[in-house]
């Protein structure tokens, strides 16, 4: 198969230069903080606007330009799903979940707020998240709107990432490679399918259309979850703006304890070749997508 | 304005037959227990299954009858209405809000399961409550559905149910009668709103046509929340199902506080009267609308 080759650091110049459309996506659809709950509406911009690659939306974005899909709708799904994303941050770092103290190198919510706050202003980014979708200005047919709105309370519910998450703070030493997979599919992978599959939704492509895309999302997940537990081992908080070592210490198991740091390089190595084929011909229409497996293999932060 | 008199006794037997078929689409809307996930599914079940009148549905199959909507259509809406609002009140009952081990007579959420696991059904019932919405079973029309999805949003977001939720967090002794009416009208009336705009929504309605509803809805949320803020002065625990006194306790101020027991009974009254006014040429069509302002007066739990 032909694919493009990027100059080296493309990518991050892409990333980077997407990630402040998207910002400034979210900067119009976000609520500017006003009257007596300005505090909950500071919180979700705190809590939103605290940077980050913005990889979702990206994937939304070249996802959407494969089937002609205008970069003005996809950036308002990226900025649902960003929202919705930081929702799960912002609840996962709680005292009776995660309890972090450090997010994207700033206090987590509850802690530069407080505890009702961080709680509330994530119930109100997940709400946002779903009156991004529902507005005209998405995509102007509501079929696809209620596609798009199906699609991301099934990836985001109980049995997708709020599934994963209770999944994730009940697991136990016990948890094989197979568990793992299954628990971090729910957890993160189903929001990268999500992104993916968000492209050929407003494409109105057909269902065949989305399998290609919707198995790059699948390996992407893995690759993305197993850098990130490899930072957990390998980096520190400074590079990475969150605590680290956090997995070792609260005994949890990840690809990277099960496999060792090799063994688990290899498999994300695997992964990434995967899918980039599972692109099939899309992979020369796309070369920002065939790039960012490997892009991420390489990510420090 | 003619109004059919209603025999006696016969609201309560109309909210309790509506409740049970409220309960059964809930039974099959939500999830069944299973997997690895089954505990969060568990807890989404146990704080929606807890009984309750299912006012916001009831007012849901009524406003949408008078458009000629199909019961099957309003009792997915119905639904949809009653998990959002039991997200609500399982975020509202957790220790960082109002702390309270006691709900429909049974220990709340957290109490039941531990606080990580509330959050997280609260936040599975919160994406639930959209998914329903989403689905073509609720209506054939997307459009449709992409308003209610929209007008939920904005009932329930940071400006309305959340906004007055972390208002009345942040209320002070210094709130007035107007302040208490807006911090209300948000955290409980924007759902009654919804609730009966649901109805022209699904009838496909014209806009004039909300209008009377709208009004209606905003006056039976005032008589709604005195005749709660009264419940809480002179009824017990063992009646109401919960807690007690707690707002006297916390120094909150509310319509009770404020005019006194006579006065907030007065207001009620008022209301009730302004409420059936509103409906028009509605009041005579849904009986069960006019007369659910002065059932409302009458509760005893």
């Amino acid at each position: 198969m032909d694919t493009v080759q990027l100059p080296p650091d493309y990518l991050n110049g892409a990333i980077a230069a997407s990630a402040k459309l998207v910002d400034a996506t979210l900067d119009a659809v976000l609520p500017q903080p006003a009257g007596r709950q300005a505090r909950v509406q500071e919180a979700m911009r705190y809590a939103v606007m605290a940077g980050g690659k913005r990889l979702r939306p990206f994937l939304v974005r070249h996802s959407a330009r494969l089937f002609g899909v205008d970069d003005s709708r996809s950036l308002r799904v990226g900025a649902a799903i960003e929202a919705l994303h930081t929702y799960s941050l912002v609840h996962d770092d709680l005292p009776c979940m995660d309890d972090d103290d450090l997010r994207r190198g700033r206090p987590t919510t509850h802690i530069a707020f407080d505890e009702m706050t961080a709680v509330l202003a994530g119930d109100a980014l997940l709400t946002i998240a779903f009156e991004i979708l529902a507005d005209a200005r998405t995509h102007p047919s509501a079929d696809v709107r209620c596609a798009l709105i199906a699609r991301l309370a099934d990836a985001s519910g109980h049995s997708g990432m709020i599934g994963g998450q209770i999944i994730d703070m009940l697991a136990d030493k016990n948890f094989g490679v197979d568990d793992v997979i299954d628990l971090q599919r729910r957890k993160t992978g189903q929001l990268f399918e999500f992104s993916c599959e968000a492209g050929p939704i407003l494409g109105q492509a057909a269902a065949d259309d989305r399998a290609g895309l919707k198995a790059y999302a699948q390996d992407i997940g893995v690759v993305f979850q197993i850098t990130d537990d490899l930072l957990d081992v390998t980096s520190t908080a400074e590079k990475t703006g969150k605590a680290v070592g956090k997995d070792a210490d609260m005994g949890k198991q990840t690809l990277v304890t099960l496999l060792g740091v090799e063994g688990a390089r290899a498999e994300a190595q695997k992964r990434a070749r995967r899918a980039v084929d599972a692109l099939g011909s899309y992979a020369a229409q796309a070369p920002e997508l065939s790039a960012l497996p490997f892009f991420l293999l390489d990510r420090d932060s």
